[in-house]
């Protein structure tokens, strides 16, 4: 018997499993209409695929700087943000999703043809079809992705500018663990290395226990099949992790017992310098091999959606403050807001049911009386982690430095209704 | 002082509240960016707003009957079914969401030029602005809207056929609480009548308690102002009634003492036949002055996504039993299945969190051994409420007719792999 066919057989209760190959084709398993354009242009319907109000024009935003890295003033560049000031709720439309593809356009990956290799220190190595792993256990959860560049810088001014390289879809897939459990770790493998099927091949390295917890292998988000930008048709969903590890275009998980160094993670994720945050999914100070230490979870955060910089009050009156809430370490457990530049806190409301290593909404009645304001926000996670000033910073993080810009962000309003930056 | 003002002062704080009126116009107020066309066409870069996969086709189907009403044959037609089979998780694509239209297209409606009233036996008839909406309390749930004629026919093919005027979306707005207490309801009013800015203006009656309990004034749908077919800019969503209830272009809302009976209310959504059965949300004996009773609240309902009608299973084998569960009367809290027509149910394993009056998404592992299986899910929610059989289905409703499609649906899986309608 094939080592394919004896580990599917983990899948046994009874009879053959996989029997005779999967017949890969459209709409046989699965119903996702993988491949199987409709006839005649029905999809030209007018009620085939809704559109949006043309009085509806909100877009991402085209970017020409990550952080430090300059994308050359390209403006057909393939990194845009999220317009997180115009949205409501937490789930961010899939087509409006931020995206950071360090020059890669998405490649043109026919469904029916692609495969997922699981290999490396394993029993039996697999090969999956799309078909296949549809097949198999899913779940669905809703999570955010947050580019770990995604810190204000004193110039910007919108919150869109700002911290808009973040989005939270409801992701469907296949839990890592049991594409794991299928080929079998060996005993001294430590570590997982994933990679997409791009032309500059991003990859990234996570432990093996983040890995057989609570990693996704996801083909559905918000609904449908995942967009090209974000990854179509498989992506990996690391709950917490910064954006790099969510590998797009998913080809190929390795189990190894070293930790790789990939070109990304040298360049922009990880330091050599100093000691770092500790915590179970962040290196401390035991630095991999002299490589440096890998930047991992994201830490406890808030906005302010509204009012936000480069909005305007019409006139003092009753206003909703809203925003947005979220931690890499689990769940968002209270946000309190600040109207006089952090003297006094009150507790903003949120939005039940608050879900793991997802976006959280928080709202506070506030009357703006016509003077100065500077407006604040401060979340704390289950983990009893709060978001740290400006200030407490670099305390937060450590000497290593910070690997995500986490920092409260203040919003001056001036006394004409507008709002700024107050970095 | 104005009656619009005096109301409004149940939001101060300090200062006044509102004063000199809001200012209308693009992203002053709430961020949205109504009405702000960006200059220069760059809502055409390839960023801008994202794309499906060429390979991904998934469309709704249009329909030419809805229930027992028929739709002229309209190729054309306004009237469109959710591609159920076809997607993941649990929340529908805003532009894949199902329509029932009664043949009206969606108003061009400028929002910055949409009003809602308020009115009727209240204190201070107010008219609200889409700005001045945002400025008010909000809040974000996840809710399925179903239509009333949601049922199998003995016919009828697939899933998305059967059971397809389903959809469930994030929907964030003001509690229609919030309005009904700014213009103060008078002593003796317990009914509230909407009305959409549609030609036929769809209208529906709800008691006042319901009004006053969870019904959103939604702007927001899955992060996105709500698209024109859903309602743009504004739909009332009513959680657990039928879809008629959701009225869509929502421009009136006025509270009265006695029930009206619309239109389609007198046509589809009513009886004058009978006993009915009883809860809170549901019309019993006390028929309305001689008029009938309301169909109101949907009632435990599950669907079988995969395998389902005219899908084919390539072989037999391991495979992961999906599906969706729902009720209009509060929390899903079991589902079981049965693969042998109902002789034996198991546990189906649900995602979670299982929000209250939301589709909830049910997984069960399965070997297919070859042979002939009769396929079924049964929902239980948390008001001990069980999902009928078809035999069942009418003691469940009572004698007045059955307002919900709701009975268990049977998938048979033939020898071959074929799956059949087995209503």
């Amino acid at each position: 018997m094939s080592a394919k066919h004896a580990s599917r057989r983990r899948f046994l209760k009874e009879g053959a499993v996989f029997a005779g190959g999967l017949a890969v084709g459209a709409k046989t398993v699965g119903g996702q209409g993988l491949g199987s354009p409709r006839p005649g242009g029905v999809a030209a319907h007018p009620m085939a695929y809704g559109e949006r109000s043309r009085f509806v024009q909100t877009i991402r935003t085209p970017m020409t700087m990550i952080g430090h890295i300059d994308l050359h003033g390209d403006p057909d560049g393939l990194d845009a943000r999220t317009p997180l000031s115009e949205l409501t709720g937490t789930i961010t439309p899939s087509a409006l999703h931020y995206v950071s593809s360090h020059g890669n356009q998405p490649p043109d990956i026919d469904p029916r043809e692609h495969r997922l290799l699981v290999y490396g220190k394993v029993d039996r190595p697999l090969v999956f079809t799309l078909e296949e792993l549809m097949r198999l256990p899913s779940v669905s959860r809703v999570h955010f992705i947050e580019c770990i560049a995604n810190a204000p810088r004193p110039e910007e001014k919108t919150l869109d500018e700002m911290h808009g390289m973040i989005g939270c879809s409801e992701w469907t897939g296949v839990p890592l663990s049991v594409l794991l459990n299928e080929v079998g770790v060996r005993d001294g493998a430590r570590w997982v290395l994933s990679e997409g099927a791009e032309a500059t091949k991003m990859g990234a390295t996570m432990p093996l226990g983040k890995a057989m917890d609570d990693v996704l292998v996801a083909y559905g988000q918000n609904g449908e099949p995942i967009r090209p930008h974000q990854g179509f048709p498989l992506r990996l969903v690391v709950p917490g992790f910064q954006g790099k590890y969510h590998v797009k275009w998913l080809r190929r998980v390795k189990v190894v017992e070293h930790p790789y160094m990939t070109y990304w993670e040298k360049h922009s994720y990880s330091t050599r310098r100093g000691s770092m945050r500790t915590g179970p999914n962040r290196m401390s100070n035991s630095h991999v091999a002299g490589q440096g230490a890998y930047f991992m979870e994201q830490g406890p955060k808030s906005v302010i959606t509204f009012p936000s910089g480069a909005q305007r009050l019409p006139d003092r009156g009753y206003y909703t403050i809203k925003g947005l809430a979220w931690s890499g370490s689990g769940t968002v457990r209270r946000v309190e807001v600040s109207t006089d530049g952090g003297r006094t806190w009150t507790d903003a409301k949120l939005q039940e049911p608050v879900q793991r290593i997802a976006l959280a909404r928080f709202t506070l009645p506030w009357t703006w009386n016509g003077g100065e304001a500077l407006l604040m926000s401060r979340c704390t996670d289950d983990q009893d982690q709060v978001q740290p000033t400006s200030a407490e910073f670099p305390a937060f993080w450590g000497t290593s430095g910070a690997p995500h810009g986490n920092a409260i962000q203040p919003w001056r309003v001036a006394n004409d209704g507008t709002v700024h930056n107050a970095v």
